[in-house]
């Protein structure tokens, strides 16, 4: 099978490539070769018994998501967007690439394969973004698109297309909303969303983090690892089973501040722990308290997906994965 | 104040324009102007008291949405889409006039008021179809967008883009979702809902029509004069007490065919409703059975919105607007 992952040099895009290269198969199938794109040029994943092909490029660009799938995977990976503070501050460059990049992929998929019976996966990133509040303590499936960002927005309507051209047969999407992705491993981001793997990442690692909102701030987390497992079942489910509703907020766990710091005690002790200096930001605050906090992810849980359970499991994820076991 | 409606030769357009024409005024200021467009020529309001101009045109053609905002209309109504079953059977013709057509009137507008204090008020007819089953029996405002049609997506998409447009300060959006119009007047159309209206239009003015549901089936109804009320409105109501969720569900009647045929038999007598023949479609069954029944429209009420109460007002608002008072 053909794999093509758009957005491969990105933080979930290489480990997708990486667990790929390692297993050589997907839902059973041999992976015969795998391309990578993104605005820059993705790493070759270590170890692929496969040809792998890097492609950097300009998405929404007239041509480009033609040339993308000329060569028609089998599956396509969607995880290319510019994110949610940038997609803010830049209107013009969030909507190009966001919406009309995706409007773009969805055209040119529609038209390769328009003769094919056998259509494409395509898996589509969605964010827990699409929530606005207010909203209900935890969302349930239930509960649609109320987006208070640009970037929701985006996404919203990403969501809505993928469902519209999966249901007129033009090619077979999923869509999964992710939640926030913690730890997030590299450097310290400026996403002011990035404290919540800040507080764990840098104190496992023998660096000061600031933690700039109260204990009771809760969230909703899933671990890189979960993420790609995400896709990876995204990528081979029935799509029988998914019905019309084609879009999914994906399992994870709901923790407060304080229960993450209570974990983080537990996997590495007082030393880690009082590497976190508290200073309160109310403008981070206030961005934070407008934020899905809780979820109620029945029909993704029915469709087998999978996340952490415990803030100790996300965090000894990271340990293995991120730190080769070693606390600092 | 400039008025400019887009969609003005429709049958809620010019409805629409021969009340502000009536009325010579809208919330209380004076209209200096009234433009008039939509893909053929609209006819002239009578006894318009301002200068009437009409205008044709294609709507998503390039730079057209440019010239129709240039002076600078005081509120929009964005009434013109391809309807429901057209955009079902013509995909790329209904996102072209549906969502290419919104979004360009949207970038227009937003570039040629940049400079300017006051945003104009966009009044976008929005449509239950946002909502696809499996949905409550009673749809309140906390369901969102959940389409089972490319209409219903383009409409949901048109929605969220208006508050993203709105909550950045580019215009002063406002959505309402229209109920089914009863009693729609004209000729019987081809719309799979049109047999809400031909029951109670044809019998009342002498002819036969055919009911192709039972009597259990329950739906949404508001008047063509409901709806020039809503859009009234819409138009000037204060976009603060609406709040960051631009898009309402308007409010309207939900009544069974049966209650629909008793209100008929109260306004007509037996000869009106004898004049209606049975004749089940099981293709048409189907496709209603998968459409809102019922909502319950608490915030629109709440900020004034107001729409007939008993079918009865529903068939003598057809009987004064349409048949002069007579009955056949």
């Amino acid at each position: 099978m053909k794999i093509l992952i758009i957005g491969g040099a990105g933080m979930v895009g290489r480990k997708l490539a990486e667990r790929l290269a390692k297993d050589g198969q997907l839902g059973g199938k041999t992976i015969n070769a795998l391309s990578l794109y993104d605005v820059v040029s993705a790493a070759v994943p270590t170890g692929a018994q496969f040809p792998v092909k890097i492609i950097a490029g300009d998405l929404p660009a007239k041509g480009e998501t033609d040339k993308l799938v000329a060569d028609k995977p089998d599956v396509i990976f969607h995880l290319a967007a510019i994110v949610s503070g940038e997609a803010e501050q830049e209107f013009d460059k969030g909507y190009r690439i966001n919406l009309l990049g995706t409007q773009n992929l969805y055209e040119s998929v529609r038209h390769t394969y328009e003769k094919d019976a056998k259509k494409p996966r395509l898996v589509f990133t969605s964010s827990i973004a699409v929530f606005g509040a207010p909203f209900p303590e935890r969302i349930g499936d239930e509960f649609h698109h109320t987006p208070l960002t640009s970037y929701g927005t985006q996404k919203s309507i990403g969501e809505l297309l993928l469902a519209d051209y999966t249901r007129k047969g033009m090619f077979d999407g999923v869509g999964i909303r992710l939640p926030t992705i913690c730890v997030r491993p590299g450097k310290p981001n400026k996403a002011a969303s990035g404290f919540f793997s800040n507080i764990c990442r840098e104190p496992l690692a023998g660096q000061e983090a600031v933690l700039p909102v109260s204990d009771d701030v809760m969230h909703w987390h899933a671990s890189p690892r979960a993420a790609v497992g995400f896709l990876m079942h995204a990528a081979t489910i029935d799509g029988e089973t998914v019905g019309a509703r084609r879009n999914l907020s994906m399992p994870g766990l709901a923790v407060t501040i304080g229960q993450q710091i209570d974990a983080l005690r537990r996997v590495g002790g007082d030393k880690v722990v009082n590497r976190i200096r508290r200073e309160p930001d109310p403008f981070i605050q206030k961005i934070v308290a407008g934020w899905p906090r809780n979820l109620e992810t029945k029909r993704a849980e029915a469709l087998g997906f999978k996340a952490e359970k415990t803030f100790d499991e996300i965090l000894r994820v990271h340990v293995e994965d991120e730190l080769g076991g070693k606390i600092a």
